[in-house]
């Protein structure tokens, strides 16, 4: 399989930069597949502390900005008849923690999205699907700032890019008589 | 018991407005015991039709308005140390369905607050809990608008005001040993 | 209320155990109301060393006496057409744990069978609940043996007898268009 | 791939048979990468007419052989610190229903079971998962005995072994820095 990656810089927050992205995709590139979103908003912050301001950023990274795009990516997938949208979920997706309302309830309303448009659209053929990724991935960025603050963390208790995309193609390879909506992915030492 | 009944009208969606009101109940009433969080949005529509717009909307009244609710009583009942905290939920709540994104993200999103400020309050000593009705509710408004669209859906299949308000008035007096953050609640003939 | 205590002493594992102490609370004190069952069975067990023995033992000491429970107390109370019936989980009944493979399954087990007796008995007027307790209980046994081996656990880390049987007395008081199949309880400081 | 089929029979329920197939494998054929579990035992059964006999002979089909078959092949990939464990889940692996409770309790067990498996197993190099099939599996049998009683259900609202087949060998060739304990697997069709 050849890959050819292209890079643009696009604030899904923003209805009119997904619309113009994956305009420019249909029309420079290739019909669009397989749409992955990933965009996280991972902040600790007291239930005080959060204002207004705060929890609409938070929801619009985590949560605004998913719903944009899957329902972006459905617009094309719908006409065509088929398509694969994968929301990527963390822990925060299915449980609550002391100091991250906001990130749980962005990333909850995320997988109900998820959930929701898995239902809608199964029957039209597009494939929706939410992976729990309970991990950190290993990016360089993630290995500076990240795991430095993880007291009982061990090297090996970090995911790697590879890994998670071979799990995503084989989402979108299922046939449809078997989809997948949900999974959980964690390294092999992790607790939970 | 004696029960007084004071009646004030407030968009929950702004900040200014919650404020104002329990502003005013801490002045003119008396220190605020418990506080319920209701607002609905239930509201069907198909994943291209959820404008950014209908998204927001339905997220400030079914998310939004919980967490300014939840975050200015816990903001009273901290300075004194107690107080109980419930949001009621649905099977939206836990549950996507299609045609019903936004819904199902906004309760999803309302659960996960309730799940992280029952964490980080519960050791201050504010009881924060999540009750999730599975049921219309017996209302002159319900009884006429809602109930007539569903098709198999008896007599019975209705739960009465004062059985909610008896299990909230329970969750309240719960001693802090043995707090529940979540409980369901359906009439004895509806499927689940 | 005025409560009059009988003890006897029963092997809930035995089937004519079972019908035989039901038969003689009907026969000698009054018609049975409410049946709670309790029956637990926290032993830490590596898969390895989980004998066909011992997971059968676990099975009937925690799964198999509540099934017998539940279904001899449907028994007297489909008759008369009333009656509550709750079992007490644990937070293995909805986690699994390492080197708790045969507890979590006889507990997970349990709540099966109560969801399942909830849905099939409720529309026959019988009240059916599953009551997830996720701490330890306060009893001489307890505080003598268990607290002693938790390292982080506070003395408020517990809950009162007291305090669970107000909780199933409000379960057993629900009128039955507002009937709880599930909740969870436990001390304001434990985390979860 | 050149895959080389045997079949034998074997009864899961029996400690014994268990133990002399794995024996078999391990000398005749090669040393075992892959376990996979699928014994159900789908068999609705109402509360009262389950006796203590049917409950153990389903907790037997659908659970105990299910215990056997992982602690078996536990033994085995202990000893060389690889290999894979696939459980075969249904609808009543996590959801109870009327007239199911045994069937419901076994697989719930089952679930609990492989959920403490992975948390154990997992650091020792053991991917263990949990895969819910919520279709009906398309052999002969299921065709002729189980698809006519279903009303509602269309031609499309059946899974083919192939699918299943390659999911889980997806589950296989992960890598151990993103293993997945559990997921869902339904036709794009299937209402849940």
């Amino acid at each position: 399989m050849k890959i050819i990656v292209h890079g643009w810089s696009c604030d899904a927050r923003k209805e009119e930069a997904i619309e113009a992205l994956f305009k420019r995709i249909e029309t420079e590139i290739a019909p669009l597949a397989v749409v992955i979103f990933n965009v996280g908003a991972n902040v600790p912050m007291k239930i005080l502390e959060t204002t207004s301001r705060k929890f609409f950023k938070i929801c619009e990274m985590a949560c605004f900005s998913g719903f944009l795009t899957g329902r972006e990516a459905a617009k094309y997938m719908l006409e065509r008849g088929e398509g694969t949208i994968i929301f990527t979920g963390a822990t925060a997706s299915v449980k609550g923690s002391a100091g991250f309302s906001a990130f749980a309830m962005a990333k909850h309303g995320l997988r109900a999205l998820a959930a929701s448009m898995a239902r809608e659209l199964g029957p039209q053929n597009i494939h929706v699907s939410h992976v729990i990724i309970d991990a950190a991935v290993d990016t360089p960025w993630i290995r500076e700032n990240v795991l430095p603050t993880f007291d009982e963390r061990r090297p090996e208790d970090i995911v790697e890019p590879d890994s998670i995309a071979n799990t995503y193609l084989n989402l979108h390879q299922q046939t449809r008589d078997g989809w997948t909506f949900e999974m959980d992915l964690r390294p092999w030492v992790e607790k939970w």
